[in-house]
């Protein structure tokens, strides 16, 4: 019997984790934490989330108490809080040897307090947590996460940027510099507190650039595709807000150190992702979009090029709240606990 | 010279106005009235009502001063607050025998303050100012409209159901019980103001009906029915929200007093609009949608019958914000200065 | 070993069932059948479907066959053609005994060929077949569905309507007179090809009514009244396209036969389904919506009042593509093959 | 008496001339041509156009004739044909000394026939009629546009595209390699027949890039860029098809020659086009969207920096319908006929 804890669960990245978990093998239950709605039942909040279809369904499943009251009843512990509250229930976690998988950016920078500090606002309080955890990007650092207790689970932008990128960075095929990652997000992504940006004659029926230049996964994505090159990559990141609930679709520019055909360039990446169980690298003609990942844990990543082999052009498409949030968590929580990673994650796509 | 007052010009109905307005050549000057920006310009809050195209558009030419201010220095009042807030700026207006035109729910209940007590929870400071008042609408009042100081503009929902039922209850086609008027509106009609029901993630994507039984638009329809019937009616009407922009779409169900052929109930509807400058009756096999009145006064009529002539069903379709709040306020304006009622709102509807 | 085959699986309901079966335990092998497409890969039409996620995914899972040998493959056969054409596939299963279900209207109407002729003009071939095919909604035909062989599995709209109204027209809690059904489909509902009412310009942004009067479930939905209140109903219906992907949301208008409160009105409903593992009978403040049901099997109900419980408005809201097409074509194959009903259809709906 | 004829009335570029036409003081009457639906009147496809709030609009004012009989019933020719099409309305046209504007990208390219054969597949059959036009970006080409016969309208990207470039190419700012333009269109764009890419199940909720270093835009970028710097530009140019109805959002990179601060780089942007009615640089903080353009024949322009000064983002927004298409047109016929550039074209856009 593991019990599986899920700190901030009324949020989307919570509400998420919860419905996935919910047909998740290894998740014989759930301990929902809560600060600010303790007492209540999740399904006050999210009635989609009422079941009558599953056997042996109790009354009372998704009742949310304190957080530290579901650490201390959990195996594993999904914390999915907004930046600059993960310490104390990682360290509260750790000192029990739970697994702890953050989806905030408080455990994303590892030994680098500079970044986080520059732009979080913070200092780290338990030094000896960061410098323990992994940056969860499977894809890069499997066998780490395979070791850790303490997993940063990677920004949704991060993910669809980096993965774009890897093959290429990794391989030596792009130049360092000048690289552009433009990307729109669907309007989850902005989580589940109304707001101007959020409002639906607001955010309907248009496409806005948002903190162009100041956005807090700028050094995210910069630590990853550094990882990736072995050397400092600084890209210029655009994210917009365009009308669609779920994905991420990520439009990514790069120098070729020396042109490459079409067929060479797609041949890289396929070899170089072929293991992978949640990469797909479309066939030529395909264009990636979210629409083909939806509610699943793919990265979808289509490969073209301009002007005569010497630009590359890559789309990356995710689900926000799947590969770039829960799904990614919980494929991390499969490695760590040595599941098969592919656990709770098989679900196809509906492309409508 | 003539200046025209926009109370409440940040919500949406008023910088609806103030949009209109813009090419209205009876408004010389607009002086915006705000309780809470004054002193701001609107443009800060509407970027796009900022004019480089237009000859002499001054810079300055949308500050907010206080509702006071704007109505002394306007010949003309809008009022487009919430309601409960207009009696007072109706009496500044009509000590000095300004038009007033008020958006809200206080004038349009006449002598009837039981009614809008029960329903706004409130009494009326100003019998007299209500007993002068007319409901505006202009295809049922418009001798009254224009002698009227005092206009209570329709609701959007009530223009779109009255405009529906007025020839069926006034030529007694309709029986008076049963009908049913399910309507589905825009966000927009919701305001400018982010809340849960227009987060784009909860409005996108789905209908939801909303204040079943209880919406206070009910006494405002059963009232403007009653008044087109001649005897009481008691209407079930439904709301609900619907991931569009703008428009109201009402599909208006009733019983015939005898069966009817499709070409005689149109021929009914068209001859009793014949002269009604923004009521279309659709020909046959058209159905009203609120795609083809965006953005512009018209009201679209479409008639369909089912059982063999026994039940009838009419489609209404309006812009929220034009016909249902700014546009018939200028129509109402228009007819109570003795313009002519189409001025200012000659703008055919962009389908696409 | 069970081979489940899917003849016309390049539409959305082909599509769909493909992937809800994909995660059935019951379906160890899929069959699939298209008269246009047999040859390809229904890969190429929705790349969605391919997986990397799953072991042991085959290369060639999904390949498409002519329909006939999908058929002699299998041994259960879905249907999701255009109506007009499930006879002869019928035959052909049935003449080898293997359950057939089909999700056209081909089977709908059973003995009443003069009802199916009229409405979808066309004799039946094969009358012996529709004597013993029976109407697939598990809430008013389990124990007759578990003895089929042959499967009509029920309309979108139907669905939707019927389980609103069962309680109330079983119980006779309902005037069977003036019973007014007002319902909107997100575009799903309109198929795969497009069209100028599915153009994205034309369907975007406003809800129009459609076929009023004229719609093919109009003669079902008065069956499977008729069959639940005991005697005949003839329903308005009046459905609408609006611009959502997945979903119907139906607004049931009817009158009570004595006035109930709202709470008499939920307890009957919620103990009527209470054992009904996807019906679900919202509490009181609740309102059903298209987003807490989407890509899930349930059927969510809402329960309202107005003019003092004389009139009764039900809220009923599932997706179209599952529990109005897919999902319950597989919950109705669950029964017939002695499975439990909610064999691979525990999934949660995502609400956003 | 001015006789203004649209050819290729029923397009959504036709139909958004009409609908603009039909409030300009200089177009008293229309003549609207149609290859494949003369005779019939275009209120059947576009039942918002027809009117009965304008003063003497008679019916059959808007009946469709064939091309050559609106070429020579009019004072003033459009052509929104595909493209191919023009040359011999054009010639047509000049014969009698008509000022002929196309809206396709026939005449975009005057002397450069190489470029037009290469991606339109076609030579010229009158070189002197490309030899004689000017290309119709009035920001650009003013003058020439004055004594013009013959305008080739820009098409929709490229309008964006170089407004966002022109003040930095043209003083020298940018450098002129590396340039990068990814941009957003909505669904109009994509024009009035429907297909897979414009099926609301396929284009709703998503984005997706499409013809990636294929578009037939790019020539003609590269071409007005090129123009603009004074010297060759070749741009990386990527469109994605949004959820929107209307508008593009461009977001364009480029390195600066030496690092810029914000307020140098606005500076230099807003001197440049003081002048110029239909641009809008705005102020430090905003961000240009096309829900603050559409319907307008504005185009707003947001200016930004990253990595301390080093690269320049542009944000560049328009109506692909307005700017980009229809009210860019009519500017054009504005400034060839000596009339008040801004004619008609007045309008503020409705942000909500």
């Amino acid at each position: 019997m593991r019990t599986i804890a899920v700190i901030g669960a009324t949020g989307y990245a919570g509400a998420e984790l919860v419905r996935l978990l919910n047909g998740h093998p290894g998740a014989d239950r759930l301990a929902l934490g809560s600060t600010s709605k303790a007492g209540e039942s999740l399904e006050g909040l999210y009635p989609n989330l009422a079941t009558k279809a599953q056997a042996g369904a109790a009354s009372g499943r998704l009742l949310l108490v304190s957080p530290s009251e579901a650490v201390d009843a959990a195996d594993v512990v999904f914390s999915a809080q907004p930046s600059g509250c993960a310490e104390p229930l990682a360290a509260r976690a750790s000192a029990s040897g739970k697994l702890f998988i953050d989806l905030s950016a408080d455990f994303r920078f590892g030994g680098d307090e500079a970044t986080y500090e520059a732009w979080y606002g913070k200092k780290y309080a338990e030094p000896a947590l960061h410098a323990a955890a992994v940056y969860g990007l499977p894809e890069l650092n499997r066998q780490g996460i395979a070791a850790a207790r303490i997993v940063g689970n990677p920004g949704c932008y991060p993910t669809a940027s980096s993965l774009g990128l890897f093959p290429a960075l990794r391989l030596g095929l792009a130049r360092r510099e000048g690289i552009v990652i433009d990307a729109a997000s669907g309007l989850t992504g902005a989580g589940r507190e109304p707001s101007r940006s959020t409002h639906y004659s607001d955010a309907a029926d248009s496409v806005t650039p948002y903190k162009i230049g100041s956005h807090r996964h700028i050094p995210e994505i910069n630590a990853a595709l550094s990882a990736m090159a072995g050397d400092g990559v600084e890209a210029v990141f655009t994210p917009h807000l365009a009308p669609m609930g779920r994905g991420i679709v990520a439009t990514i520019y790069f120098q070729l150190q020396k042109p490459l055909t079409a067929a060479e360039l797609r041949e890289a990446y396929a070899s170089f992702y072929a293991e992978e169980p949640f990469v797909r690298v479309l066939p030529e003609g395909a264009v990636a979009t979210n629409r083909n990942v939806r509610l699943s844990n793919y990265c979808d990543l289509s490969l073209h090029l301009a002007y005569g082999g010497k630009t590359a052009i890559v789309v990356s498409a995710i689900d926000n709240m799947v590969k770039g949030a829960a799904g990614q968590a919980i494929q991390n929580m499969n490695i760590a606990l040595g599941l098969d990673e592919r656990t709770g994650l098989a679900m196809l796509p509906p492309a409508f």
